[in-house]
């Protein structure tokens, strides 16, 4: 089966190394505008051939779309005319936007879904052979997809590894919100908050695994994230309003020495571990 | 040498273990006022023997304290009339309060400490032979330990790995604040938003590996982080403002969709990683 991966950084080529370490029965084409992706990717087997011709994508059986979610949309009435059997899969972070602005036309064709796993890092050199495996791959509004697409989407996500888990985009974008896209806003502002102390330098030599871990997905890339957060600016804001009451609510505690109320706080705050 | 240590904990059973797997010169007795991490660090090999005898640990040449902060302080008279030879060495997460606490007679007598260094788990079971290798361990007003105290904790600290670091207490507190405690309040935060949610049992199945790392030290113990946000109350709060000025930054600029202001703010968080 001939496979187009549109996009080819780190979970664009994660899923060609993927596809080719678990099975040996896909050809990959892979598609992007920057050039020097296009070199790497070759270069580091991530896919099998780089094609320019996006009529050529078009004849994939699965053309599987790992690009911003802006772009998701944007891409998409280009996408109209494909044979009636071709499987389209986005793995954008955010769903709700993007299967609302599918073409009619090829509804059907359309898989949507997001992977919850990636890391901070981007580009081709990202790409890990596992990234996908053992990991959560949420697909949305299933009903709206025809029944050769699901299947086709089942197979490729049990190929690469992935434990599919289904919902509606609505709910995904609320549960993703508060899971994902809320975790990274408050990376960034540790990450600013450290930085914007005069002396940033000296603190940071004394950052341990805990600090390592906070700002880990502070590196995460503005381009891809500003896109995220507008597509799910709602329960984004919902998430964040959340978390900045506990934080002022913390903050207060402190202030007033309210010991054993901040110690219950903290224990309530453990439990999470019990479900995670 | 022999060697006292108080606290059988996760640092302590990993300072015992550090120290039996980097040297051989060393003869650990345990002392810890829990029965069952008594057995436990005697049958996991953290010491070479377990005392109940305080006058006994008190004639150790060396006297380790990795106990919770406020226990370090309470337990400072006790160790008056060790002797004047004797290295007693706090690894307290706050240092100030702690620096300014010790008894006149005994200040010759020790060497203040940090370890940037643990994980979430706690308890003998937690202990890992490299917890300090490579890692920074801060010494702070260095000037007011004892010559044959500071070469003794150097060569200890030497002898498991660590690098050292010196700073005052003051200072240290400050930089522990932005880079330790605040991030503790956060996760914990971080945890509480999700458990308050009706639906958290679901959001949590989607928790990748971005919200592992956010909410990982989240499970780390009231016991302990109850009395380091105490002890340094003053410089956390100011830790804590800072951030919340920048999450509630961040929530003004999705609210107003000021989409290039918060890209600009994601990207100056990037930055952080060009001097971490």
């Amino acid at each position: 089966m001939k496979i187009g991966i549109i996009g080819l950084g780190l979970m664009g080529g994660s899923l060609g190394l993927a596809l080719k370490h678990f099975s040996k029965e896909y050809y990959i084409l892979g598609y992007d505008h920057n050039q020097s992706h296009q070199k790497e990717a070759l270069s580091l087997g991530l896919v099998d051939e780089i094609s320019d011709d996006f009529k050529k994508i078009k004849t994939c059986d699965i053309i599987i779309l790992t690009i911003p979610v802006d772009a998701i949309i944007t891409i998409m009435p280009q996408l109209e005319g494909v044979s009636k059997d071709c499987t389209i899969i986005d793995f954008g972070s955010s769903k709700e936007k993007i299967s609302n602005s599918i073409p009619s036309s090829i509804r059907k064709n359309f898989v949507t879904a997001h992977p919850m796993t990636g890391t901070e890092k981007f580009g081709p050199s990202a790409a890990l052979n596992d990234l996908y495996n053992n990991k959560t791959m949420v697909v949305c509004d299933q009903a709206k997809s025809g029944e050769i697409q699901n299947s086709i989407a089942t197979k490729i996500f049990n190929d690469i590894g992935s434990k599919i888990v289904y919902m509606n985009a609505k709910e995904h974008d609320r549960h993703a919100a508060f899971i994902s896209h809320m975790p990274h806003a408050v990376s960034y502002a540790i990450a600013n908050s450290v930085m914007k102390q005069e002396d940033a330098d000296a603190i940071v030599t004394l950052a341990g695994g805990g600090f390592k871990s906070m700002s880990r997905i502070a590196q995460s890339s503005p381009n891809m994230w500003e896109d995220i957060f507008r597509q799910n600016k709602a329960n984004l804001l919902e998430s964040i309003i959340t978390f900045n009451e506990e934080m002022l609510l913390c903050q207060k505690l402190i202030e007033e020495e309210s010991w054993s109320e901040l110690h219950a706080w903290m224990k309530k705050a453990n439990k999470l571990h019990e479900i995670l």
